[in-house]
């Protein structure tokens, strides 16, 4: 690609002189013949130390190489990744994957070897399937929907369009729910759904549990992380984001645009307001308003200093009572 | 069914017309036919807006539709699935499953596509193992047990009977043991098993690791839910409830009838007694009596006053200076 | 084994009959036969009743068995237990493994059963992979690298020499990376690799995501606990220990000999210096300075103990604000 069609198709201005560009790469990491990115001034010293062959800019850079100013370089940089380094999957049904006779195949889709689909499950077009994987009793994939190997899709899950499954992720497992009798805990067959909407990816080694009665639901381009746990009959709105390691508890609903960072846990029956953000580690046990951010989380510091906070904080009810005599 | 089968079969009262029942339904999903359960007043008004034909209730309501007075409306339902809606599993040895020469089967077993037994392994009646899984050298599977996809049961690991292993569960790895040699971490070989006795049940994704040189052992009755970590040596009581992404550190007993919350931590070498409950995302650093319950969660509040507390918490040492002075 | 042999391996002094050990146990398991290892003084009532037949102790006991005395038993022990019970690996590649034409295999090695090798593999000698695993494009494993069943290496993923990899883990998945388009999460393509050096041991069910650009490094000699997630971009320094459950947000760099203790959180870009200990539960929100030990955790206490502390903690601002006036 020339740095003057990069220019055109993305309404940039290429200062300096127009050349082929072979790869795309950081400044730290770039060689001849790479074009990388820069966002803010400071990073120019090690633009100038580096060995890119030219540079989108948001702004004119006293450089010696070519240089492309556009209005959002990171931005037009991903699109160029999908331009230069297109995703492609493998195409064909494995002679050694295991598709049951009468189960509904779309075209164009890839069923990796030792993938376990089940006669009543439905395939979409497109639809690309990595090794290991299991595909259960009436479970629909819709089309161009990638699944990474070793994904287990239990019985009745229905997956949307343009969805990623990331390896290892587990979708229909038991929702964990029981009732006493006798002092033991009896299991609560569970006979609900999961519903995974249209652009929905979720990570390595998720777990998404199908619900008692009705569904989970995972609303349409909500991205979720790597080693996120979310419960039976949970609703998680649309375009939110899960980080990697948060937990919701059973029936919660999360809103729309809603974000929850790493390791935050959510209690049972709780809503979530649309647009909330909640940071890291936080845990929530009542009911958020929308529009708002929330918080709990306690930043470490020197071990030593944290000890005596944490010797007053355990003291707090008696200083308080010292201070109203 | 028909509604004085339940009536008759649950001690129950049938009041208004004996109908056939086709299906168990939430009362906000339930159609023509369905039976639906009702536990607090409250949901009367979502009742009369239900599509159901009849409705479990723990007292009479003044509702057209024919309901069934029974003591415990929810325990009444789920029986009513078990009964309703079966759990049923494939039977029969997959030909594509690599069964090792020498490994004991036992009858009615499902041994499905791709799963790989040790010839040294020893699998009760009535056990189905999924597709993906694999089964080690010298596991024991005791009858009934439910193996589902892409679980993995290294070597020595025994399970018992009527214990459930919900997919890519992993029991069995090594435990996370080194020793300091020449600055470096050099691994601790561990020959130790895991037990998992009866009635047990994993969640998704769960690690429990093998002991170093005894066991690491979940007792009967106890049901761990998805992505919980147990370390080498454990020793987990009888009817405990560990929930979703808890973490257990090496050598750490917990009692019977224990529960501990949505991401708990445990230290290593703690002894935690019977009927402990610890709250969602507590840390476990001491010994805890039985009986008792404990926490040390904190709930979120809005991010611009939980930085105002946050500020507070951390000067509490300077605070109390200037209070004693 | 005799007596005599390990006390002269290990520069130690054997008191009392020489004897030939049949097994390693704990104290408590101990049988005829087997030798065993004390520590401290305060083993030694539990030692009086073990059925040992010989002890590795640190000083000279007043007891009937034999003993030898070395410097550290606990060390001895552990390199005992990889003389007598050696860690053994399968060796041969199965036909019912899925190895394409052209990947580059090596002397004795294993390759499982259902387990897909990509035609651009390359795979070192006496490499050991267990069944159900997917080894990907252009995947380099090098010599004695064992990886356990249902393990997962995506695309351009390097793995050194030496190292483990336990079941279920999943390396070189999609980063966790999206800008923002017309109110919808548009995914940046992940180009970058995964590259786990030397020596380095991975837990079960672990997630490592590939780089967006350049490479997510785990240098030689760290080993990481089960469910642990290393986001894109990250770089885990030389003889480093992750402890179950902690996670790392993106572009984060953790140096040598650190340790981060389970449950521990780490917000992205964040620098860790080297020999760092930090403490479980805790979040990392700032860069942390070399050679010190941090924490953040709270440790439980009865919850109608903690009620009140966590009433006054969100009272904090408002009782300083009294106390000024």
């Amino acid at each position: 690609m020339r740095l003057s069609e990069i220019a055109k198709q993305f309404d940039g201005q290429l200062i300096g002189e127009d050349k082929e560009i072979k790869g795309l790469k950081s400044i730290t990491t770039a060689e001849e013949g790479d074009l990388t990115f820069i966002t803010e001034e400071k990073h120019l010293k090690q633009l100038k130390e580096s060995k890119a062959t030219a540079v989108l800019t948001p702004f004119k850079l006293e450089i010696d190489i070519p240089q492309v100013v556009v209005k959002q370089p990171n931005r037009v940089f991903y699109k160029l990744i999908d331009i230069m380094y297109p995703t492609s999957h493998p195409t064909g049904i494995s002679p050694k994957a295991s598709v049951g006779e009468g189960a509904k195949v779309g075209e164009d889709v890839y069923i990796g070897d030792f993938t376990f689909i089940h006669p009543t499950a439905e395939i979409g077009n497109n639809v690309k399937i990595y090794p290991n994987c299991y595909i259960g009793e009436r479970v629909k994939i819709g089309d161009n929907t990638v699944i990474y190997p070793n994904v287990v899709l239990l019985k009745d899950v229905e997956v949307g369009k343009d969805v990623i499954l990331q390896p290892g992720c587990v979708i229909g497992g038991d929702g964990f729910g029981y009732y006493q009798e006798g002092g033991k805990h009896k299991k609560i067959t569970h006979i609900g759904k999961v519903v995974i909407q249209d652009g929905v990816e979720i990570g390595a080694n998720t777990t998404i549990d199908r619900a008692m009665l009705d569904k989970t639901v995972i609303k349409s381009g909500t991205k979720i992380d790597n080693l996120v746990m979310v419960a039976h009959n949970c609703e998680i709105g649309e375009n939110t984001i899960l980080v990697s390691q948060v937990g919701i508890a059973g029936s919660s609903k999360v809103g729309n645009n809603v974000i929850l960072a790493g390791q935050v846990g959510v209690a049972d029956h709780i809503t979530i307001g649309d647009n909330v953000v909640v940071t890291a580690q936080s845990g929530v046990s009542k009911d958020l308003e929308p529009n708002k951010v929330y918080g709990s989380g306690l930043p470490a510091v020197e071990w030593s200093k944290w000890k005596r906070i944490l010797f007053y904080i355990h003291k707090l009810p008696e200083i308080v009572k010292k201070l109203k005599k």
